[in-house]
């Protein structure tokens, strides 16, 4: 891709020699020849052996005299842009591996590699372009979209419907049992019936090891274009919505609603039944109680405040050991008086 | 089922159509036609498309009716037992598919179904009605009991022994090594011997991607009836008792005892050598420090208080603003007097 | 092994009969004949059936008069390594298993175990002595050393590096994408690349399911004799030091960096480009802002605090009761005074 085309897809300002040929991206310290890289604030000072380079406005030309640059308001989303180019997903060419135990009542749409060790069940369907990579188990009735990628090891359990360009990593789990149970006379545990379904909506990506758990009687939902980070736990019948951002490790118990465009750190355990308004951003470690309105606004702690309260309140704690002491004086002072 | 045999076997009391024919289980909300719901409480205020409900005694039955109830004491108990009917386990019947490495000096009771992909290693057995799902791997000396279902990608170490009725989630890893080192002189970590084995008793569920880890010189048990959520570690030589409930992300370190009825929440952290004793309650996201001894009672926060406590000393620290601005005006008065 | 021979190993100091062979290594209480336990403090008061025992300088032989002892200064080190040799790694003979789908271009040492259902993929080198077990899938251009054992349905991504004597247990996760995204215009959140690699030195054990993500760019790192639990999420860009220790359950986030010979107990969380210097100690449950530098020493607490300042200021809290009266008290006798 010559740098030339590079700043007209992004729709920026080219300097330098728009001849110059680019092959890859890199960070900035890494970055050689035939390669581009990014500033994201203007007055960094860099040195870099990047051929190219993406600048925001106002960037500071001096520091680079030579450099070849594409100005553009947002540097990182230009790079993002131009790397979903330069480095493609890996193709893996339509193919269904001897080895794969393929249902005869599954159905396949054009272009769809199946891997070695995969099993698709009765009445499942695959999407034309979608990947099923080398020992991922799809149960029966499931519906995966166009132009995914389930990765290794995966497994996806009967009735579960994926949208399109939906990337499952290593490992997730998706549509196992939820955790349910009503003590009986005895103190036996019984299992509340866990026979609803997950729906993962397009364009959403799942981190490896991640469970999305089925809903107990209706659905687990994953809205279109949240990105679910790995380790992290989903309970029956959470509804997540669109846009939603959430760390390693979260964890997320049944019946809760996270709605559209919310932001959630790693860490973060919430009761069954919270309701998190859209927009609402949570700190990593943060605990949410069952039940718990969440309003937008930044959140942080446990059970969780919003951030300038929980900031507040730390430095009060901090500040015990001079409260203290202060009391001490005024007893003093009290008693001497 | 007719709605008069569903009353006859959760020991209810029938009001309406005894001949209404039932097929499912569901929710109050989506229910309709030839499905049965449950209403907990007696004063609940519903609307409800089922052809039959599960109500407590003393339900007030003016707001529904034309509906045909089945009055019962603990009426999710009951929901639960017609949904464990109406709704059985998938069977899958006996066979071993023609991928799976089952070693000769296996030995498999009659009604094991084996799944693609799977091995089941030397002197291994596995008892009657188990499946063992696609990709579900079995080292050797392996014990599986009656009527387990061992979900796909499940790994069970060599030496581990699996009760009767066990299910095991999808990616579940029972007696890979536990977590211990010495140090050397050189300051390399050298592995503690990790050579015991892990006990799972019968009735237990464990969730996907929970990890067991083996003894490091004895065993690792997990008590009957007891149930364990997804993304659970338990560390080397843990105890678990009978009927314990235990949720996501909770991890247990090395040689902790947790004794019978317990209740763990979410993302507890236990520390090595603790011990619960019979009947306490732990809440989410509680840390418990290593060699604890926790009485009966519920707990909460790291490090874990009594419940009660924990809330007083949080309402002082709530209060920690007021109390330092009423040092102030102390200060100033005495200061002024 | 006859004791005479263990003491001359472990450079112990032999009392009783030097004749007595041992087989094999078990706890003080479940020890019996033919087996060799240990003590780790010279009071203990034990009762054991051991054949003979491991036991520090100055323990009072008193109790057992009659034992066969080795005395030696680090007496669980030595236990450590009679135990390896009593009990060596399970062997397993070089085979390739005829359903192992192993690419042409792959390149195998000698004495490599590749077991049932597993993939090799293309360019990719497994060095001597190393065990591929089943289910387990490596991608294409990785390299993974000599001696090491990859454990059931691990699963190693393109172009990852795996030094010597490395064991990944079942269900690990290595190279999966990092966790980046920029957001567009339009609110939707753009993958960052992810198309760096992770290398993994020599000596380096890793707990089931455990999830390593590739650098976005450049490399994710675990340095050697490296000790890592079960659970553990590993972002894109962390660099860990040599003989580090960490903890089931931990989370570090993109770019953050730890020394050498760090021990982070479980469940800790750290943000991103956090900071841990050489030998420092992190508690469990703790939590590390992003960007955080973390000198060496003991460290707890959401954010972390050294250990005594987290100790003085839980005290100062627990006195949060008794302040409050005292405060009360003194507006008392102000007013009365």
């Amino acid at each position: 891709m010559k740098a030339r085309d590079i700043a007209e897809l992004v729709g920026g300002e080219l300097r330098g020699d728009g001849d110059i040929e680019i092959d890859s991206v890199a960070d900035l310290l890494t970055a050689t020849y035939a390669q581009i890289a990014f500033v994201e604030k203007p007055n960094t000072e860099i040195t870099t052996d990047a051929s190219c380079l993406f600048v925001p406005p106002g960037f500071d030309t001096s520091s680079i005299p030579l450099k070849n640059l594409v100005i553009v308001t947002n540097p990182k989303l230009a790079f993002v842009r131009v790397a979903g180019i330069l480095h493609p997903l890996k193709y893996r060419s339509a193919e269904i591996h001897p080895s794969a135990v393929v249902s005869d009542s599954a159905t396949l749409e054009d272009d769809v590699f199946v891997g070695a060790f995969t099993c698709i069940g009765e009445e499942s369907a695959i999407g034309e372009g979608t990947q099923i990579r080398a020992g991922a188990k799809i149960g029966d009735g499931v519906t995966v979209g166009r132009n995914c990628v389930i990765h290794p090891n995966v497994f996806i359990e009967d009735g579960c419907s994926i949208g399109d360009n939906v990337v499952l990593h290593a490992g997730v789990v998706i549509g196992a049992d939820g955790f349910g149970y009503v003590k009986d006379e005895s103190g036996e545990y019984n299992k509340f019936p866990q026979i609803g379904t997950v729906v993962i909506e397009d364009n959403v990506e799942i981190g490896a090891n991640t469970c999305v758990d089925r809903g107990a009687l209706g659905e687990t939902r994953i809205g279109a274009g949240t990105k679910i980070d790995n380790l992290v736990q989903i309970g029956h019948n959470v509804r997540i919505g669109k846009r939603c951002v959430i760390a390693a490790q979260t964890g997320i118990s049944g019946s809760t609603v996270i709605e559209d465009d919310c932001v959630i750190g790693g860490q973060v355990g919430f009761g069954d039944h919270a309701h998190v308004k859209s927009g609402a951003i949570i700190g990593s470690q943060a605990g949410v109680l069952p039940g718990k309105i969440v309003r937008p606004g930044v959140w942080w702690g446990t059970p969780i405040q919003p951030l300038d309260e929980y900031k507040r309140q730390n430095a009060h704690v901090k500040g015990l050991e001079r409260l203290k002491a202060e009391v001490k004086e005024l007893k003093k002072k009290l008693a001497d008086g």
